[in-house]
């Protein structure tokens, strides 16, 4: 017993696939008529009963949806999606609201799970994250009329909500800190080169360096794993000019980090300071603990939700700045060695 | 505007909480007449509407839930949790199944957070871990007729399907490579002691210990915690008959035993051997890498996502082993020094 598709539906209607969508997603694009003829026969084959029932009832389906876009080998160590996600909780708990999740390989993966859940009724809206320059996502999201909030801005979300924490004050800091401390060639293995926060980051730690007058502003792009991470360590610590510090931008990369500089035989933070970004418990666990950038991840996950919950409501949702991010120095950084 | 509750239909029904939830979960405890007079009334003060047609059609929710019991502080960094949503994933995503998600802090919440999804049909079946003698959700589940698939046994489970991992046949290999490698003392840091497979891993520890006719085989209790994991390790390296090996029951306490030994000034593994369990990326990502018990998780996760979904078909589900473990020699282990 195959179950039935959008496809059935669509073939019995004599409409495309996508009418059907529309029809079942409650959205302009078809008419009266037409929406209740395919709503019923999306009943009457027994397409996600439920599905149907709720489209047509227009009940909420009180649950959020999250998409992991992460490699496998990643997503379970990298503690941020964690953390966003018990922020998640504390708001959506006290709403009865759950939490619908689902790992996706491709931006248009991602796609093709948000129009399901909001064909199928599963959530009433979803949080975006790792939003990019051009998203594809976002005029889908519009068209859909999903609610929506993205995290890790600012960038061009047309109307749809948006939060984002301070990336360019919180790399000055750290470079402010890494020069007081007498460090004049920091250099920073970057997340993903596409990501709009990784092209923030960048633009910000190079202006800090111009402006502090250090020449070896290098960044080096990589994707967040522990693999790109340490190949980027290898690569600017046999280099001649080698750094004296560097910054990571996520606590996984700079954990690959350190393992790096003990393996070539160099001390941390003797011949190497290190700065991890975010601060996360992986980042107390290893020796010597990693000076980090910190921010409440769990807060700034209970903020969006919240945000969400509201935009859901039907309120007028605007973009805000999340919680400052502040430099938690720990044992991995300390002034250069006087011969460096 | 206050959304209705379980407590205003039951009011308005002259009947108790638990009868109106006997009525939305379709359990027998209310009669026929009473289950309809209930829902009509539920559907009229629009309490979670599409529940109570879910409810009234018998419709599948399409979902399954998976509750997270971990302190904040680990759950962001075991990759367990998260290898074993990947593996569900696999499963779910090929039947258009979505997976609902909750963290929850005692076993007691986690109950609450069953009968809520039941009753609320927000989910088919559960998976279930942290599996403990007596564990008081299993009467819970067996009264909810609640499909689910217990993870991390074996155990008394009653008629609920179980599937879990050779963990003797794993500490056995731990322990006889260790043995091999030339070590005598070798201690434990294991996971909580109140879960079932805890407790088979350290019957089996003991055992194998005895039969190799080694004296000190102690197991150090934790709670996979990175900062229980550093303590124990360092009331084992502080000791006068300090061990040259130690076995540790996650990833995260072995990356922090490594710290620890690092912090006191022994080398790894020249002074001190460290066997991970399970394997996770985490393992790799330090230095030296970690010699570790590595099994498919994710492939574990995909079984146990299998089996539900064969339960909730109402297949009759058996309980079952899952693939081998093995051991994965990384640059933690080595001879223990002549001295030592």
């Amino acid at each position: 017993m195959k179950r039935p598709t959008i496809a059935d539906i669509a073939r019995r209607a004599g409409v495309s696939k996508g009418a059907v969508s529309y029809a079942l997603n409650g959205q302009p694009g078809v008419s009266e008529a037409t929406r209740k003829r395919i709503l019923s026969i999306a009943q009457e084959i027994g397409f996600s009963a439920n599905s149907a029932a709720r489209a047509l009832s227009g009940a909420r389906a009180q649950a959020i949806g999250l998409t992991l876009c992460r490699p496998a080998r990643i997503l379970g160590i990298e503690p941020w999606f964690m953390g966003l996600i018990s922020g998640f909780e504390a708001e959506l708990g006290a709403r009865s609201y759950a939490l619908t999740l689902q790992v996706v390989a491709t931006p248009e993966q991602e796609i093709e799970v948000y129009r399901r859940w909001w064909g199928e009724r599963r959530i009433d809206g979803v949080i975006v994250t790792d939003i990019r320059e051009g998203d594809v996502r976002i005029p889908v999201l519009q068209q859909l009329q999903l609610p929506a909030v993205v995290i890790g801005g600012p960038g061009d979300t047309g109307s749809i909500a948006q939060i984002w924490s301070d990336d360019a004050g919180a790399i000055t800091e750290a470079v402010r800190y890494l020069v007081a401390l007498g460090h004049h060639r920091i250099a920073r293995v970057s997340g993903n080169a596409d990501l709009l926060h990784t092209q923030n980051r960048t633009k910000a730690f190079e202006a800090v360096c111009a402006s502090l007058g250090l020449d070896h502003a290098l960044t080096i792009p990589a994707d967040y794993t522990g693999e790109e991470g340490s190949r980027a360590t290898r690569r600017l610590l046999i280099g001649g000019d080698r750094p004296t510090a560097i910054i990571y931008d996520n606590d996984v990369m700079a954990v690959a980090g350190l393992a790096v500089a003990q393996e070539m035989g160099l001390s941390v933070p003797g011949d190497l300071s290190i700065v991890a970004w975010d601060d996360s418990p992986l980042c107390s666990l290893v020796h010597p603990p990693l000076t980090a950038l910190s921010r409440d991840i769990s807060a700034y996950g209970a903020q969006a939700a919240r945000e969400l919950l509201a935009a859901i409501d039907g309120q007028k949702v605007g973009n805000v700045e999340a919680g400052r991010v502040h430099l938690t120095p720990r044992g991995s950084t300390a002034p250069p060695r006087q011969d460096l």
